[in-house]
């Protein structure tokens, strides 16, 4: 498994200043054809531009896909089947869009007849991980270029420098929006790192937020809104059916209008460190509210158990970079042989922030028995009597326990 | 474990409808002497007047113990080290309060020679099995008596005529607070079930809730709160230490003010039926978030993620019932070892029902590094080359199998 | 749920005198008619006395069914794929073959119009459990009745005397072959309980094993053979393919001749007390060590791990009676998800008792890459470097911890 | 974190071919004083050898400690506690004992100024991780040189070279004693890998192992010994109490002459491949076995099936390097915990490579009732009429279930 000289290498390319030095640099260093491959996975930035620039920069084959469907079908669903969680908090936005673009890159260099892939992601972080695990597990015999880890052009000044050494246009676009953070976005969310938010105790300001208004800043009215599930996903709002991106999209724009899915955190990244990040998932926030009330009311107790006993694994497997992986693959079977009963509809009350289960139904597949639970007399549907046994049976071990020992607080 | 002849039985007694009539119901039925328990767990209501009405009973031993202090120390606090939520969702405000119960009735039943026990939890719910596991725990021979499941004073109407022929006084308490809900309430929470929740898609009206007021009625600026936090406890709101139960009730008022804590799902029972409860924890609600917090800044990844792991399995065993077990007592030592390096102080916005977590420092125990985790470059703190070692080990396995067989979509 | 009147009821029929009094009692006692199952799932006693026995007793439905192939095929195999172990000891014999009766009970009654089963299961241990939990998940309305839990015949004595007392005739086969264990047997092994096992310091005579000679009698020279796998599933022995049942059976007779599969332990029923058992399982012993085996050549270890991770719970709920469950058969998904590649042969040196692995290849999905793992020069199939970075960002949180405060002794 | 130049360095030296190469190669290259440092963790060898050869090789500081109590007593008993097994079949013989020297090596480095230290594991191997994972952990600001991944005498043909080219003596023990496997031993086991191992296929000969005995060898008489437990260490064999070293040795001593505790196994690395080696964990084997059944007899089922569900995570953690981590010492905390009532004798049949417990019992800690298992009559010990409500309410949620959808196979 020894690197080889590199002739053809497919770069992850945005058109930014990061990979417009990445992809000159590539051309200088390894002397081979870059192949560019920009993907419209929801970012909300336009990719025309990617083209015109790699064309400039020399590019024969250049790659611009929407993957906008196949992202949230394929990967948001099935995560959101699994309630994943990152750490209590984190919604896993930026995790779950790796493993997509490092299928595609795979994919291109295959077809391309490419013998490396590149990204321009930093060695301090997740994604060249997610990146690279995704790739070696799809095309083993991929080289990976890594430039970050490899040049020492570590800072802004030097990347400038770079670029206007070689006569790389830079828009200043982050710098004329102004914002100081580093950020990432997709159909699922935006994220914010750096600047001020590398002292943990320091609220960013107002201005950081993109995807959202603050909760002050939300109708004073709430809104109500009717998810319909089948099978574990989400597939219609109020009752109007939406493929997967489209529907998310929409998500997004109810839940930001409605100051919802603002996240501030520190998590603890794989390659060891804790860091700090800010996240926006409005979409995401209501439709894991929504599903996990769905199976509330149609799923098996034990199973419903199960879940959320491998659910921080499989959010663990997903935050490290393991999609593409036998036991991401393993727990997926778990999940979805579960989802086949998860069918109906989810009323959730929006309000400045909140997002409130107000109703949950399911003509198919409740499993809530109101003759069962009642407070009132029901009919013989259940013997009370039972829970005698019930209770004296489940407490035989620690009656006998207790008989030989006396109970020692712990 | 035969039952025997009853001589003496301890009630769990409030002074309302249910348990009086159970009261006098003893007497009847099983010719004995009843001592009664009324403790004040932060329930919000007075005590004074059960004793009133146990003598009136005829009762000799009385017993009003205030567990405040002992009920948030020695309940509450345990765990909420372990971050648990039963189900994604509940609090567990009513399954931590019942075995400090069950451990009170056991000591009394001790102290007064009784044989037995007695409570007004009915048979279809989880409070029996929690009163009844930590009686049988703690002294394997006492007998108990639920007479829900004895006897045939199953609705409203029929205790209420048990009431009138035994000459009950009906003070309708209830009646007269014009709740229709079944409530349960202590310092951890305030719970309702039964009358129009019976119906899963129906909303609540506005009027049900007693804790916190909604979050269009909180105040429209924004409240600051720091919490101080040592080994894992909370112990100081705004840098003023309070005592457990002191800091739970600030906590309570802070956080019902701004309208946070509600909650409104469908729940599994431990006796096999799905219920609808709805629930305020206002208190409990910042506890948790922040106690997450401040753990992010101070935990190990991997203690972190481990006890992600274990907390489905902690929280189901208080929602069963299982305090005072073996298995519990196996994971509170697991969980509390972690807790000597979570000392801080985490600071929290609240705003009409949302809590925010806004900052978290640790003098003592961080281990946020900004000279690693930093966007700039960082004096030789990170050697970012290591991640390609990195990378290259963990895929080794997928490279491995993919050359074997390409990746089948799972 | 309540219980109607039953007119007719579906019996688990051995033909013994347990269910022979029992076919009586239910006669007589609910005064309904009787139909008889009795199945062959390899427990070796012929079913045509259980026939004659029934006719003569006037029952007028009469199922006797080989389930042999049906109980490797569904329900061992599967559990295999699982390498289920209960308890670090068990392997499961009993358990699995329950659900399988529980079905076909059910079945029976739903052909033959029956409102209820029932069979001779006491109400101290699990049978009662599995038979029970098995026959609600298929048929919720059906009713089930358990003698040994409504009557007073509670010892051998009672027994007989009813027996006497109306006629049944008493063959003293359990008599005449003088053991004194309570014992069960299908294909996957025999079980012996009671007598003097009821003194867990006590030795088992050797006359008590029936299916394995003891090591010391086993043949001085060792045995080999080979087992071929498909799919996770073992297919042939040496190279010759069999059906489930009939492979398992050899399996039986080989180690049984080579004193294997014997054990002596203390379990944890789920009633909820200890009991001791001893245990015959010749094949599965050889079964469970072979399928480990292929699984360690062709399965990814973070798979592997994840199905060691799983295989408890999923040992608890076969031994509790969960087959039928939700929760069996999602983490049943799981573990067959992963079982595709597990195929080739792996070789067993068998000896007075010990079961040896001294070969295992496969030439489909070996994951073994000798070129990698070989002491040698490996021709740049592995960068020894690689593993710096590994260690030093697996250590990057260890370090970041152990600067801020020294390791302390846990 | 970078690495500075080296001026001491502590050197895990066993005199041997490899370590004397390595340490003539760190004077050379680091231009640095080595400090060697030869542990006697009972691979039963002598280290008399390795003083006088440190010497002739100009070493000043020399440290030889006998750290055999320390490893037992430390290491293993605590290990025995979790009942871990790696992969279903790996003791862990080599893991658990990395870690005690990656100590010793820092408080030799921390004792003699040094500020490196250095160790003879190869870069595709498990111990490099272990050791340096240990080593960073308790000083984080330790250098670690691990020469195998840094130089290029990576055949047994450039090492002899080096040696003769810089007048090493090479005593040609390993050659003289014809072993062509690569060899470890401690207390706990002996290991082997390489050569003809590295085909898995390939069943090793019968003059490769050394530590036991083939079981066709072995006595044709069994022994019988009886183990006592106090607190879930091992205490004393056949009631004479021995300090942890001379404990393990003795046990395999006896394990050994029986033929017991060799395995064959394919197991998964850290570092990313599958690798063969064969064991012989004698008196660990015999520790497993006991500690498990005196657990039968005196440990609570869930906290038992706890510590089962615990156990493959503690294992994989021993196996990967991870004893001074928060996650083991939490996990630890969680299984000594229930450890204070592992107390009482097991009794062992030893025959031919079988171990089979043939008894167990505790005078104070046994939670084996058989006044409550009995066939017989009980006197009331326990009501099976309990059993009904029991199985009811588990049926519940399955009852239900299956009124809204048919069973369907999984």
């Amino acid at each position: 498994m020894a690197q080889n000289a590199i002739k053809k290498v497919v770069l992850a390319y945005s058109g930014g200043l990061d990979t417009s030095v990445i992809l000159r640099w590539l051309q200088e260093q390894y002397d081979c054809e870059v192949v560019t491959f920009t993907a419209d996975i929801g970012q909300g930035e336009e990719l025309a531009p990617a083209r015109a620039k790699a064309e400039a920069a020399g590019v024969k084959e250049i790659y611009i896909d929407d993957l906008r469907e196949e992202f949230v079908r394929d990967f948001v669903f099935p995560m959101f089947r699994a309630n994943a969680i990152y750490e209590g908090e984190y919604l896993l936005g930026t995790s779950i869009a790796r493993p997509l673009i490092a299928k595609r890159l795979v994919e291109i260099a295959i077809e391309t007849g490419a013998d490396a892939i590149s990204h321009g992601a930093t060695g301090k972080g997740n994604d060249q991980v997610r990146f690279e695990l995704g790739a070696y597990a799809l095309k083993p015999d991929i080289q990976i270029v890594a430039p970050w880890r490899e040049w020492d052009l570590l800072s802004r000044e030097k990347l400038l420098a770079y670029a206007e050494a070689h006569g790389i246009p830079v828009e200043m676009k982050r710098e004329g929006t102004k914002s100081p953070y580093s950020m990432d976005a997709n159909l699922l969310h935006i994220s914010y790192e750096g600047y001020d938010l590398e002292d943990p105790w320091c609220e960013p300001g107002a201005d950081m937020w993109r995807w959202s208004v603050a909760p002050e800043d939300a109708p004073d009215r709430p809104t109500y809104i009717e998810l319909t599930f089948a099978q574990g996903d989400c597939v219609a709002i109020d009752g109007q059916s939406m493929s997967p991106a489209a529907l998310l999209a929409e998500l997004n724009r109810i839940g930001g209008a409605n100051g919802i899915g603002r996240a501030d955190i520190v998590e603890n990244r794989y390659v060891g460190m804790k860091s700090r990040g800010c996240y926006e998932t409005p979409g995401g926030t209501l439709l894991l509210k929504a599903h996990r009330a769905m199976e509330s009311l149609t799923l098996d107790r034990e199973a419903a158990h199960q879940k959320d006993a491998l659910m921080p694994r499989y959010a663990e497997l997903v935050y490290n970079g393991y999609w593409f992986s036998p036991e991401r693959q393993m727990l997926q079977a778990a999940i979805d042989q579960t989802q086949a009963v998860v069918n109906g509809v989810v009323r959730l009350k929006l309000y400045k922030g909140n997002v409130l289960v107000v109703g949950r139904k399911s003509e198919s597949d409740s499993l809530f028995d109101a003759s069962i639970a009642t407070f009132e007399e029901d009919a013989g549907a259940y013997d009370q009597g039972d829970a005698t046994g019930f209770i004296r049976l489940n407490a035989l071990r620690l009656r006998v326990a207790g008989n030989r020992r006396p109970y020692r607080r712990g």
